[in-house]
């Protein structure tokens, strides 16, 4: 089959070995794949993966255990765990001890005509739900664990720092959840997104951080990211985490102390929520779609996708 | 009066001007003060202090608008703050935003003869409580301040990372709490102390951060401290991040995400609770004091405060 292959270079392998479902595996044709800002980090070291790449998809289902799911169009949660560490035990099974990460960690990803997965990270995609928003269940789950992590009520002031793809996500889904939001970033075509969805918005340059805010979700990515959240943040205020970097980064702690600042990192988020939130279309993804490329493309697809001012590269499979 | 000054260096100015109280202040004789990492970080540059330094100390109330403090022996919370602004009305009145902070923020502090402060922030200590054990009034108040943080249940695993004079403070008040705590330092001196207070220890070097801990108490004021801590930490556990640094080191925040760790900032706790530890004796203070000197040997109880395995230097005023 053709797969996006990291090694020390990304490639396009057009004769990678076909995935051979292990016992209990179901096979998935990849209709539509999206590329992440964890996908950039990869080559840049992130994990140290190497293999097929990619973890954002929406195929269809050849061959399952579970029959009923056969002919089904799927999404995949990322992480694969062993049901049976400490971990997985209490409840925090996302964080397996023994766990494998599509495309992220010892597990091939979806950039690939095929990828495989137990069917117990598989769900079903409702059919009011087209491929291009169906691909946008991972980072919207991602964004959703957000509410997981914080109160909203109705005098909590939440900034999204950060305009890209992560962020505009979480902005939506926190304004759903009521919280008076508003996104500051770099990028002004990014930030108009903001007026057609009801976001307040303001430039990063058009602001002075005043330690005013409730929350502040870091979507930024970069040690200086953090460090503004931070310096946005009330004291005793919460700065949640949200996005992986490959590289440490030069931070000054000083004030998450003086101000008391919580700070929590957030990852994986829950795809149930996502999916309802993309078929009562109350978060607009297709907006977010800077371009589609052909899996035969990906290496322009990548090019793209880390160039300033991109939202979503897709990969399509036709 | 005599005093120690930093300004562009530390200096004994013995000419220094005697505070003179505003209105409704209270005039303290300063009988004991201790020197604090927070004092030697601000020789480097922390939050840009100039002036008589200090924050922990003991003292007789000279005079007061309070009439029945006079004579007393007092010890003095460190935040002065308006009781108007936001966060004092929030509840938040340490994080006032026009506050000034004894010996760190545009306020004297207590190496000097005499200080002032205003009555509101001073407490009376208990007649059995020695001047050696009330000047850890502040530092043990500090480590209070984690029991507010973070719910201690007989299953929560806790290390306090650092052996310094926070870190034996805060070991002893999570030992009371019921926690099954362990100190992880460098020291093997400062680890003997541990035993002898029934605290489980480890040298540094001869563990490996296993991602077990329910807490970690980050005493050791580095980066490196942080993520060592990080590491030490369980999936959704929490890093309690006590000390401050003068200068931004680099951290490698991607754990903090993968991981979903909570980072707490911790600053300033409870003065009543750690007079309380300290007049049932349920803190054992006296073998943290490596020397006193005399204030005349200002510069020399820096110099030996600042060298490595010391725990507290005191001023006496005798």
């Amino acid at each position: 089959m053709r797969a996006l292959v990291f090694d020390t270079t990304l490639r396009l392998d057009s004769r990678h070995p076909d995935p051979i479902p292990e016992l209990g595996d179901t096979l998935i044709k990849v209709r539509r794949a999206g590329i992440c800002s964890t996908d950039l980090e990869i080559l840049k070291g992130y994990m140290g993966f190497k293999g097929v790449m990619g973890h954002e998809f929406v195929g269809d289902v050849l061959s399952s255990p579970r029959r009923e799911l056969i002919g089904q169009r799927v999404v995949g949660e990322i992480n694969v765990v062993c049901g049976r560490c400490d971990l997985c035990m209490s409840g925090l099974s996302n964080h397996c001890r023994n766990r494998t990460v599509m495309g992220i960690q010892n597990r091939p990803g979806c950039f690939a005509e095929f990828v495989r997965l137990p069917e117990s990270v598989l769900h079903v995609v409702p059919r009011s739900v087209d491929d291009d928003s169906a691909v946008f269940t991972e980072p919207l789950a991602a964004a959703c664990a957000v509410l997981r992590q914080i109160r909203i009520e109705g005098k909590t002031w939440v900034t999204v720092l950060g305009d890209g793809r992560l962020g505009l996500l979480c902005a939506q889904v926190l304004r759903n959840a009521g919280a008076p939001v508003r996104v500051v970033g770099r990028n002004p075509a990014k930030l108009a997104l903001c007026e057609k969805w009801q976001v307040r918005s303001r430039l990063l340059s058009d602001i002075v951080p005043r330690h005013d805010q409730d929350v502040v979700v870091d979507c930024t990515g970069s040690a200086e990211g953090l460090e503004i959240a931070v310096a946005m943040c009330r004291p005793r205020g919460m700065v949640i985490l949200k996005s992986t970097a490959a590289t440490g980064k030069s931070l000054n702690l000083a004030p998450v102390v003086v101000d008391e600042i919580t700070i929590v990192g957030s990852r994986c988020g829950p795809f149930r929520e996502a999916l309802q939130l993309l078929e009562t279309k109350a978060v607009d993804v297709a907006s977010l779609t800077t371009r589609r490329y052909r899996l035969d493309q990906g290496l322009d697809a990548f090019a793209h996708a880390g160039r300033k001012g991109t939202l979503k590269v897709l990969l399509t499979f036709d």
